[in-house]
C-alpha cells in the first residue's frame, strides 16, 4: 500500500494555481512535484530529469503504447504526459506527489488512480479572475477571451472535486492547501502506514496488564 | 445539505480525547459540543441544557421509540442519548458538532449519518496507555485492567475510523486535530454551500468577456 498521496490540482487560469503549487512544494517537507515526459525540446536552462524528461515522440508513442501514462495531452503539438511508475515510486517511499494539471488530465488520473485526491482552485469571482487575466498585459484581448471562454468550462467542474480553494488573497489560500495536505496524512491508512504500528499498541510480554 | 459536519471522536480511555476535544471546542471557531440527553440526576452546578439535557426514564424511552437519538447507550443504570434533532439544525446553521463517544456508540451514528467524519485517537503505545491509567491514581488495579482489557479490543476499531491522531505530545496532537476539523472546511461541497456562490463564478452581464 502506497505510504504517500497523489494531489491532483486544477484551476481555470489565472486562478493562481501555479505559484500555489510551488509554494506547497518550497514550504512542506515530503511533497514534490511530478516530473512531466514532454517531447518539447529543451528550452536554456531547461534540465532533463529535473524539468522535464525530454524524450522523442517515437520514445512518447512506445510509452502510450505501454500505458505508462497516468495522463498525456498534446498541446500546441508537442506531447506531455505523467509516468505512472515514476509516479508510484515516489509515493511508495512517502512522499506525496503533487499534479499540476488541467480538468481533462484531472479526469484521466481519476480513472487510473482512484485514490488520487483532488483540488480546484477558484478565483473568488468572475469579475477578479477577468481582471487578473487583462492585467497580466502579455496577451491579446482575443487569446484573454479565449482562456476566459475555457476558464468558463473549466469552473463548472469544480464539483467533482474532493477539495475546494478559493485563492481570493494568496496566503490564505495557500494555508488552506496546507491544511488539505496535512489533514491528508492523519488519514488513518497513513498514520498506521508510517507513523503506528498496532502491535506497538497490545500489551507486550512484559507489560504490567498480563502480570 | 447541511452546512456543517458532524465529527465522531473516539478512543480508548486514557488517550486524552476529552481534554483534546475541549481544546477543540474552545479554540477554533463555529464547533460545538453535541449536549447529550440524560436520565441521571443533575449534579452540584450542572445546568440543565447546557451539560446535559435531564430528562426522566419515560421521556428517554418516548424519544428512543421515536427514533430521536443518533445513538444512544446506558451506563451504570443511567441513560444516554444524542438528539438527532438538536445535531442536524447545528450542522444546518453551518457549525461543526464534535461527539465524544465510544466505538459502540460510533458505530452507531455512522449508520445514521454515514456522511459523519470519525476521528480516533490513540496513544502512542500499549506502555504509555498504561502508565497513564496507573497514574491517575484514583482507581485500583482491577479498574485499571477492566479499563484496559477495553481499551484493547477498542483499539481494533481504529481501521474503521476516516482519521487517527496518535497522541504521543497533546499539543502536537490538537494542532493534528485541529488540521482534519478546518480541512473539511476546505471539501468542495462545504465551500459552495459557505463560502463561494458559483453564480458569482460566471461572466455577469456588465462583464468585459461578453463586450
Amino acid at each position: 500500500m502506497d505510504r504517500g498521496d497523489l494531489f491532483v490540482v486544477s484551476a481555470p487560469s489565472g486562478a493562481g494555481k501555479t505559484t500555489l503549487c510551488s509554494m506547497l512544494v518550497n514550504e512542506i517537507d515530503n511533497i514534490v512535484f511530478s516530473v512531466s515526459h514532454t517531447t518539447r525540446p529543451p528550452r536554456p536552462g531547461e534540465v532533463d530529469g529535473k524539468d522535464y524528461h525530454f524524450v522523442s515522440e517515437q520514445e512518447f508513442e512506445r510509452l502510450v503504447a505501454e500505458d505508462a501514462f497516468l495522463e498525456w495531452a498534446r498541446v500546441h503539438g508537442n506531447f506531455y504526459g505523467t509516468h505512472r511508475g515514476q509516479v508510484m515510486e515516489k509515493l511508495a517511499q512517502g512522499l506525496d506527489v503533487i499534479l499540476d494539471i488541467d480538468v481533462q488530465g484531472a479526469k484521466q488520473v481519476k480513472k487510473k488512480l482512484p485514490a488520487a485526491i483532488t483540488i480546484f482552485i477558484l478565483p473568488p469571482s468572475w469579475h477578479v479572475l477577468e481582471e487578473r487575466l487583462r492585467k497580466r498585459g502579455s496577451e491579446d484581448a482575443d487569446k484573454i477571451k479565449l482562456r476566459l471562454q475555457n476558464a468558463m468550462k473549466e469552473i463548472e467542474e469544480v464539483t467533482n472535486y474532493h477539495y475546494t480553494v478559493v485563492n481570493d488573497e494568496l496566503h490564505e489560500a495557500f494555508l488552506e492547501l496546507k491544511t488539505i495536505v496535512l489533514a491528508e496524512r492523519s488519514k488513518t491508512r497513513r498514520v498506521l502506514a508510517n507513523k503506528v504500528d498496532l502491535s506497538a499498541l497490545k500489551p507486550g510480554p512484559d507489560s504490567w496488564f498480563l502480570s
